[in-house]
């Protein structure tokens, strides 16, 4: 089996890998029927998450099951499934509460960019569709595996409700999701945040109503305007850095919402600073394994076209052109078929 | 009239001041009945926050309504009213929406320490009860200017339900009251953290089910330890510390509720911490306001005794002492009379 290797910065390869088996009585073992490249994995494409060896990549996936290990008993080999890039029991504490990314026995997926994928916790993590899905309904399945999962949570986390303002910090996948939750939870007015032509494009086409090019204290201060001095209800934050955070804060009125799901990287907080500034801060990886089967019923009935995010499709063995494409923000999302 | 002014670390003296006049036609000028000493007071007393220059104190105070501007409609000469420590407008967007510590008039009330009082916006501010109260409410009255609003807001921000498990980070007078308000809003369970026995008998005096006296790593662990390995529900934070932020962070659940009122004092929060750590996080400075009619109502009828947090009454005059009591923590709170 062939499948992506970060070697270190900007050095992805498709090479050769142990097809994975069943380990544990609780596996799953699912071909993957697509695949794609995160903006998180650009974190270690990049070097500014350094990896200590050579690294199998990829934790978005949806496929076909083919075996079972002997103690899964809610899954079975032909279904198609989607999960989670944490494995979750969904039966912890943690996952009982709805937060299944902090499951007590939460195990990492990170080989899915490969043709064959061993899932663990396969009863707690995977969600059969109602069948197997025509071609067409593939991209919008996929992204429910992390990046639409993940901006629902981020627009929960948000307390975004039916005729919230709501503006959203990051135009990659997960901020123009978060546009398109937005307004599926009955937002009646929001703000995409993107200088890109064709971003701002997606993110009207998923509902958004205002756009702000601006960023910082520039991008504050025009928020702060369209909302009559008072800042917005909920502000999803989707970037991870520190410019970003602090925009969202400070784009929020008093007693709104942060809700933020980019991966910090080297993000501080000034405590008094965010005690003046009266939010509610919630975030955190994104328990997708909650919104699944709401989101699953959402895409097979035509609701919601979140698959949009994918505008580059590759062969799996072109991964690296994938990385490439994000890297330079020549795609918004690159989707991998092997 | 004399009052209260810090000249310098551990130097308050009680000396003649300006007698307060009606300055805006919104202000009312009160006759102080009872005022008192602040945990938040002891940060400049002890040069934790230098002063630039001799500085009236005091932000908690209760009394009769001497007049009123010429703008004034609700409050009366004669009557008995409370306030908070920030006086707002009661009707700015932010107050509508139960900020009013974020007012958007807001000011600060700091003059307090004194036998006379001006207080700006005094329709948005002050709260009339329902007669002139009798000697033995005006403690409870009093606290509800400053420490029992800010203790009802850190429950209220902590999301604290019937039945929830609590913690209560800081045995100060606020967090004491975090304790009552969370057994007024029906916890189950309230884990109080303390090691000093007078302040430990008031917790449980107030409904604390469980005291803990570790601190740092250990508290969090015992925590853990007495919430079946999960952490607590909702954690009130209400001393201000780096090293009480991430213990209440720590001693939180996933998907549960940080409530923090500790005014912070040099606190940077690691993102990527609070990020794994799935808490909700909300606080500030506690709109008082907000809770006033409500906690008013709570003492008149006896439902609440949150005066007894003063177990020190002295008269104005001997404020310097006040201060010293509460340094040395020999006084969880200093009630003075003018």
């Amino acid at each position: 089996m062939r499948g992506a290797v970060l070697y270190g910065p900007r050095d992805v390869r498709f090479e050769e890998r142990e097809v994975p088996t069943i380990i544990k009585p609780t596996d799953a073992i699912i071909r993957i029927s697509a695949t794609c490249v995160c903006g998180s994995d650009l974190w270690p494409y990049r070097g500014i998450q350094p990896i200590a060896q050579p690294t199998p990549m990829g934790h978005e996936y949806c496929g076909i099951v083919e075996e079972v290990g002997s103690a899964v008993t809610s899954i079975k080999p032909g279904q198609f499934v989607i999960g989670s890039f944490f494995a979750s029991d969904n039966t912890c504490p943690n996952c009982q509460i709805g937060y299944q990314s902090s499951c007590q026995h939460a195990e990492f997926v990170g080989t899915a960019q490969a043709s064959v994928l061993r899932v663990p916790l396969a009863d707690g993590t995977l969600v059969p569709t109602p069948d197997v899905p025509s071609e067409d309904l593939i991209p919008s399945l996929l992204s429910l595996s992390d990046v639409m999962g993940t901006a629902r949570f981020a627009a929960d986390a948000g307390n975004v409700r039916a005729g919230s303002t709501v503006a959203v910090v990051g135009d990659g996948a997960v901020g123009l999701l978060g546009v398109l939750s937005a307004r599926q939870m009955g937002a009646e007015r929001i703000i995409a945040m993107s200088r890109h032509p064709s971003r701002q494009k997606l993110a009207s086409e998923f509902g958004a109503t205002d756009i702000v090019t601006e960023r910082g204290d520039e991008g504050v201060a025009r928020i702060n305007e369209l909302t009559g001095g008072i800042g917005a209800d909920a502000v999803l934050e989707c970037v991870g850095t520190q410019e970003a955070m602090m925009q969202a804060i400070r784009s929020t009125r008093r007693g709104g919402y942060v809700g933020y799901v980019g991966v910090p990287h080297g993000v501080e907080l000034n405590s008094e600073q965010l005690f003046y500034a009266h939010v509610h801060l919630h975030g955190g990886p994104a328990p997708v394994r909650r919104f699944l089967p709401e989101l699953i019923d959402l895409v097979w009935n035509g609701k919601i076209n979140p698959g949009k995010v994918f505008d580059l499709t590759l062969p799996l063995g072109d991964v690296a052109e994938g990385y490439r494409a994000m890297d330079e923000r020549r795609a918004i999302k690159t989707l991998l078929r092997p």
